[in-house]
């Protein structure tokens, strides 16, 4: 035991309980069904991220249950394997230094978007403050993790949306950190719902993008408390 | 620390208690994601409202966290934020003297019908119990906040309903106390749903108006108790 | 106080709680929005029945808002008044002699097919099993109570199913107890859903007659304890 | 009392509690309407099996209502009637020795695939994961048990997948233990309604057989924890 590692085992006591929290939050928010989905934390300041072990059960998940893995998704530590998408979560960390926190769920309207490959169109106010713009779909990426993650991190190159829909699986989330990718999650499933619920009955107009770019810019500047 | 203020400040503690314990009810109702959705009270006599502050959880919603302002949305105190909807809730207070509460949210449902524009037929007996006809839509109001609160009350005061649609946004609704608008919105939210059902699978025809009427006119008569 | 009082009031009294026990069921069922929807349940050897108060939020119910009326819906005893159905639900008593519970609700997709005027078509087994055939639809009933009591009587008279699907209103069910008629309220919710799923995406088929019939017959005699 | 009947006793008794809390979770899934739904086990090394008494609410079970039968579905012993499904499920025990556990509910969006007779189609990555390809219907079975049980075992045996859709009746799952079963039926709802909403707007594209086999069988080897 070098000081080093108390130090970073010290750092990362409480990211693992947060991500504990987070996942809790998760599974009340009706995400996900049995044990899929998961939420992954970069360590800042280390090569490093946590992600939570694959096929636990929600109900069962504490500290020793957030894996902790190098940015090529190698177990550090601990004898659980993490998350079979932690390939994808690690690309995403490698190539998106302001990527803090990322979200994978199979959630109901979201993925049935990305079942047909389609974009979320931003035709309410909501989509415009907390998208900026349409969600977008990334390819099928069949098998290779690499493929998934290369996908993800090229598609949302291309949007202001923090979220993208990969087709025939479903939606990958980031933000600045955890907390923030969650919030995103949910407010995603929210307007797939949302939209889809309007396109049933009938045609709905994208909003201008003068007036998308406005709310845009509100929302990020005017919403929430000062921090 | 005049006299006044000491009074306005008795005056305002149960208001704002009361203003915690409706948040906690729109939570429960489904009806809010995450932090979106408000509700705001007139201060009886005064030209004040209390309004929920920008971007706090619902589960951390206490009085602190309900911010007076005067009518035209100026704070009078504290240092929280208020809703970003502020303005909008002051403008319909302004204008429509018997207000005494507004709720706004992104309920599924109506803001489905929203995205579209297209009001609520009245095809059912409890729309036109609660609604008196059909729920109708305002218009698109891109940004300035002013144009948010004039579409509204233009709407409202060509409509018997106390709610309304805004155009790719979602519902706001009145009524003469908070608790009294959240049970309109709750309500929306479910004649919403069930209309959007019914369309799904066929036609639906609206009550003739002689019948809405009648039906209006009796459940503002004779449901519930006497007061 | 005469003798016979106080013993009526002691066989209401086992009655009005269990009433009160099954608005809590209806209420955690989903089936009910706001203080939407009632529970009345006939006084057995009694000109009698006792109904929820109309307009009591559902977690305010106590035995004292059960009211006892007769079966013209005339109250025996207390302030409150009885729900706007009232007349309705002794209707219903006066004519069936066999129907003990009657349960009103809105639940949202069995309105939906009221709202169309559309029968609920016998295409499962859970259909056949409970219902014995197509849930059948009354028709609309403006204003006068009488009408829609007298709707709903007709209707059920032709009809295996003790549920009525009421025209631009909403289901109204009926059982040898109230308790039996809550049952059969949550199961035609529920094949109101099902059913509405199936269209939605194409063509169901009506079960045969024959087969309907032996599943009617099986499920009376075979499911559940014998008593 | 024989010595093996007491050791018979002592094997039983935690699957029956075991039947108990997995009831529990199939209660809370929201796959089952009341009464509706039920889960059984094979006895390992007997030929018996364990399953729910019919029509006994699921706040009220413990392990006296859960019923012990042969693999004919007789009664062992204990007075309460086993679920009406029995005969169905002791001929799934009798014809398929590798199933340990079958579940059977009449969840929405399942059922409604049921209820058109129509498979649901390979076109989401998880579907791939868990069914390893369509999810398959089977034939309506009228009345006789023996053709219910029949049409799923040949159904299942032409199919990788581990649940079948029964024509105009729901799913019925099957996995090496009823914990596993109970899985299956929960992603299986979870899928059955993501296809349906993909549809609902718009066309879906089955995934190619190589990359549907490559994620079934990465699945099974990668998923979850070394047991």
């Amino acid at each position: 035991v070098t000081p080093e590692s108390v130090l970073l085992t010290a750092k990362l006591a409480p990211l693992r309980q947060q991500l504990v929290d987070l996942h809790g939050v998760l599974d009340r928010s009706g995400l996900v069904a049995w044990t899929s989905g998961n939420i992954s934390t970069r360590v800042p300041g280390e090569d490093l991220m946590i992600i939570k072990a694959s096929g636990v059960p929600y109900q069962d998940l504490n500290s020793q249950a957030m894996v902790v893995t190098d940015l090529k998704g190698e177990v550090l530590a601990g004898s659980l394997r993490p998350s079979s998408d932690t390939a994808t979560h690690a690309y995403i960390y490698r190539h998106m230094p302001d990527v803090g926190g990322v979200v994978h769920t199979h959630s109901s309207f979201a993925t049935a978007w990305a079942a047909r490959g389609e974009a979320i169109p931003c035709v309410l106010t909501m989509i415009a403050d907390e998208f900026g713009g349409d969600v977008p779909c990334g390819p099928f990426a069949p098998i290779g993790d690499e493929s998934i993650g290369a996908g993800i991190v090229e598609t949302l190159n291309n949007s202001r949306a923090r979220a993208v829909l990969m087709k025939s699986h479903g939606p990958f989330v980031v933000g600045p950190t955890p907390a923030a990718a969650l919030k995103t999650a949910v407010l995603l499933e929210e307007i797939a719902k949302t939209v889809h619920l309007a396109r049933q009955l009938g045609v709905v107009e994208r909003i201008d993008q003068g007036a998308i770019d406005s709310l845009h810019q509100r929302y990020q500047c005017e919403y929430g408390q000062r921090s």
